[in-house]
């Protein structure tokens, strides 16, 4: 079927006299998740992971990285699709690989989907081939040959009021009319959809796991064209709604420096296709671009919503504590369960919760090998059955009306080996180092990393991703502009943002150990010394101590897992039937 | 004096047509330390710390930093000259003072000594004021007015073999020209003094404490130029030898595009002066500048340099725990003895060495509240006298012709606060922390500097310097490029390079705490995690435990605190007289 498809975008090709056509699997606002509509590179190759696609009169080739080269290697044969490894050693980059293939053409049209591509990605392309490149924006040109293309989702949309979120949407957007004056620009164009969601207070489900609502968002500084100049897919609040397939015609008619002459994007999450346009109409010197302040605002969560996210981990550690109940039965009982099922079965215990809305992310449900793989997808038929033996991960979160978790608890299912106990211990170790760390205000993330890693590190020992997050409120469970890992990253971590602290270890083809837990930053008070700043951990779910060696802990550490695991009986424990409590007890009991 | 001084200037000024002259105390080469023929600002102001002088019709300041404003307000009144304060809230520098005292004028004639500023400087003047500023270079503008002004230093220049410093100057001039064909340059004009010395292995007593000699160094790709191209107080090897006042003039009768195109420059340590004599000489896209190659390559040590080093240490070593016998001696017995008395006997003793060229900058030699002081100078009359009680700080470090030193030790005279005995164990915590640490190949040292802080971090205590600068090879004892400091400094911390390990604390009033060491980056292998470093550390000199509160550090920090100790007594002893050995023995005895 791959196959038709790539000779079918060939005889496009040929109709249009393009020499390339370049595709991705992005959405127009560069999510991370895109909806089914968006995934053109996939539908064309049937590779189901993330990668782009290049198709020329000869060849055919998905670019993809580490993470998918066994997916690519299984699904691409037959297809005439080729792989292209990404992140490796002597990778050869799309517009490097164009630059090489059409060397002695002397002028190459390539034709590109905007919608699905920044215009930096486009432009990266144009630097590699020279003067030769003439791009083509051929927006949805998929559209003749793909039967039955999914339309742009259009789920229902639902409001978020003040008593939820804190702020008003009125309170918002003279935040951000306020910041549109100190910044010199008539309007902003927002682009990246978690930032209209938090902006307008509303949420969708067009993308899984991210309650989001495809849309754009143009606020200008006056009110008075506010009714005319913004775009969104509801009424209501002095907002004027147009259709999203119309933003770039519109943008066209408003942005012509009558109504609007000074305007700020936000260049990451602002397709080519859009950019084009705006250039069209706005001389350079009036487009700012630069990073959208409602990333570092909506980092940072006000009490309300603070509040919610302590009860939707709450609620969640609930879940979570009768999922591992539940499963430590079945597998002492020796029945069988499988990763799929045990998945399952947690998505029912959230199920039970008012205001679940589903997970935040495909949950990772991993049995010993298969934990060790970075971004295992835990298949729907054929996963591990769980044995009574070694470690078994679990990495996966919620979105509730009142917030959204993120958690991952790494147990052992029966006797483990002394090396799962020390990297259990260990990878705890940095956990705990960097849940209790306090720092002075203005700190960076990447420069307190290392207190997660260096008890790894002291043994030789790593992980290779990132030890923090952001997570927004019942938003993407990824956001930024916060993160704790090995960058150079100068954003601090100012108190009200919620990161994640999930150090791990992974050993190929044996198993995987990550502790995750989500943590709030606190204001700790001012001395001598200057403002300081501490965190707070939000997530409630015990972590299993039977295979903790305590004599890699010291005292301290010892202090602030016996205080954790106490707090997390104290609170969850009336909450639960009396059977789960009392198990709970023990499994919480102090080291 | 600095009155008729002021209005010397003022009288040039006159003569001259100048609306301002601003003057500085840099050398032509942005050096840490000036010759005394460069310190113009402090010869017109009286003032002796590191600031920039203006002077108008009508106004004359010093701006200068923090660490200045006792000693300026004590130099200043009565001189007519002003303090401009900078690093406060609100601080005005000299770009927008001389904006704002300009408002009013169409056109303001402002006179530099553009050899003793770089043009990132002047650009920020001619920036604030726009197009009305005409900055006129007047090098030397002093002499007429500055009766016997010091003229350029000249001291006696050796040269080091490649017995002592591993790489010959031959094999050094190799490197570099292919550096300059791998990066595309016919030339590199190098200006940092250091990376002279270093690249020609010579050494002279120039500027105090740094052994450099005043020179500019041009290399060309091609040997055969070599002889016309490059500059050098010094005959041999094919290095031609100009004289340092005719750099000018000969760089724009070389930088001509026959013999030199496309020339690299450094334009921090750059200067003015020079850079509009290539600005008049080159086209811009023949003018490249960056970071100069050779700071890198002289950071990273080889085993000849580190053979030289470890020397440097033990013999520092011997001479430091001469110094503490010594002094220990004298406060039981009562004798009186001051803190620069007590410099005077730690020089002495450096000074018994063979090979010992000077200090390597001035002694901190600082009893109780003095060592609060962040940059406390220790005055020739009426310093502090040593009591037998609490603490006392001394900062200091050897110039050797085989390597160079820079320790600190702080140590208690006598009975001591609880809260001293606290801040001395949680300082030398963070110092055993960041000294026993493992990273991976590729950490900088802005990644690891809060294993030094957050066992003070932990009871909200900091202190506000870095913890870590790069020292030199018998050269500066401060240089680049790597550093351990709460900045976002990029450059990994790469296996050869030697740096200072130097937590503190400082409580105003009280006291001051240092613990320093300097470490040397090591390879420690590869596994399957990736590829390892440590540190080992180079100082030799016992770290008093008499104070130390055990139950504060873990047991990993305990051993190395003992085998630090047990290595210091091992080492030095069988080099000591038997009466300090056996003193030393009981320093060192594990806790």
């Amino acid at each position: 079927m791959s196959r038709e498809r790539v000779e079918a975008v060939r005889a496009m090709m040929r109709s249009k006299g393009w020499d390339a056509v370049v595709l991705t699997g992005n959405d127009p606002h560069n999510s991370e998740y895109s909806a089914p509509r968006w995934l053109q590179a996939g539908w064309v190759s049937g590779f189901s992971g993330e990668g782009d696609l290049v198709v020329t009169d000869d060849h055919a080739g998905i670019w993809t990285d580490t993470r998918y080269f066994i997916q690519a290697s299984r699904q691409l044969p037959g297809t005439g699709v080729e792989l292209h490894k990404t992140r490796v050693p002597g990778q050869v980059l799309i517009p490097e690989w164009l630059a090489a293939h059409f060397a002695d053409y002397d002028s190459v049209i390539v034709a590109v989907d905007g919608l699905g591509m920044n215009a930096a990605t486009v432009l990266d392309i144009k630097k590699a081939m020279g003067d030769k490149a003439i791009i083509v924006d051929a927006p949805n040109m998929l559209d003749p040959v793909w039967e039955g293309r999914p339309p742009v989702p259009q789920t229902p949309v639902i409001t978020l009021g003040a008593e939820t979120v804190g702020w008003s949407r009125t309170q918002k957007l003279t935040w951000i009319r306020k910041w549109l004056q100190d910044n010199g620009s008539d309007a902003i164009l927002i682009t990246a959809l978690d930032e209209i969601a938090w902006m307008l207070n509303v949420r969708g489900q067009d993308v899984e796991y991210n309650p989001v609502v495809m849309s754009y968002l143009l606020v200008t500084r006056d009110d008075a064209h506010e009714t005319e100049d913004s775009f969104y897919e509801l009424t209501s609040d002095g907002v004027n709604i147009q259709d999203y397939s119309d933003i770039g015609v519109a943008l066209s008619g408003i942005v012509d420096g009558e109504y609007i002459s000074r305007l700020f994007v936000d260049t990451s999450t602002l397709n080519y296709n859009l950019y084009n346009i705006l250039k069209e109409n706005i001389p350079s010197s009036n487009l700012t671009s630069g990073k959208s302040p409602v990333a570092l605002r909506k980092a940072v969560k006000n009490n309300v919503e603070i509040a919610g996210m302590r009860e939707a981990h709450l609620e969640d550690g609930l879940a979570m504590e009768r999922f591992f109940f539940w499963l430590e039965r079945m597998v002492e009982a020796g029945e069988p369960v499988n990763e799929y099922e045990a998945a399952l079965q947690l998505h029912s215990f959230r199920s039970g919760i008012e205001g679940f809305r589903g997970e935040s992310f495909e949950t990772i449900s991993a049995y010993g090998p298969n934990a060790a793989l970075p971004h295992y997808v835990t298949p729907e038929s054929g996963s591990a059955e769980l044995d009574a033996r070694g470690l078994y991960l679990c990495d996966s979160g919620g979105q509730y009306l009142f917030g959204t978790t993120d958690i991952t608890r790494t147990i052992p299912l029966g006797p483990c080996t002394q090396l799962e106990k020390e990297d259990y211990t260990l990878v705890l170790k940095g956990h705990i180092d960097l849940a209790k760390a306090v720092f002075p205000s203005g700190t960076a993330g990447c420069q307190i990393d290392a207190l997660a890693r260096e008890p790894l590190w002291a043994s030789k020992r790593n992980f290779g991703h990132g030890t923090g997050h952001g997570v927004g409120f019942y938003l993407n469970v990824h956001e930024g502009p916060q993160d704790i890992r090995q960058n150079f990253n100068r954003q601090p971590l100012v108190p009200g943002m919620i990161t994640s602290n999930e150090p791990g270890i992974y050993r190929e083809g044996k198993y995987g150990i990550r502790h995750e837990n989500l943590v709030l930053c606190v204001d700790d008070g001012r001395n001598d010394f200057g403002q300081w700043c501490r965190f707070e951990t939000l997530t409630l779910c015990h972590l299993d101590t039977s295979i903790v060696i305590k004599e890699l802990l010291d005292a301290s550490e010892i202090d602030w897992l016996n205080a954790y695991n106490a707090k997390v009986f104290q609170t969850l424990s009336p909450r639960l039937p009396s059977e789960i409590a009392q198990w709970l007890r023990n499994k919480t009991l102090p080291i």
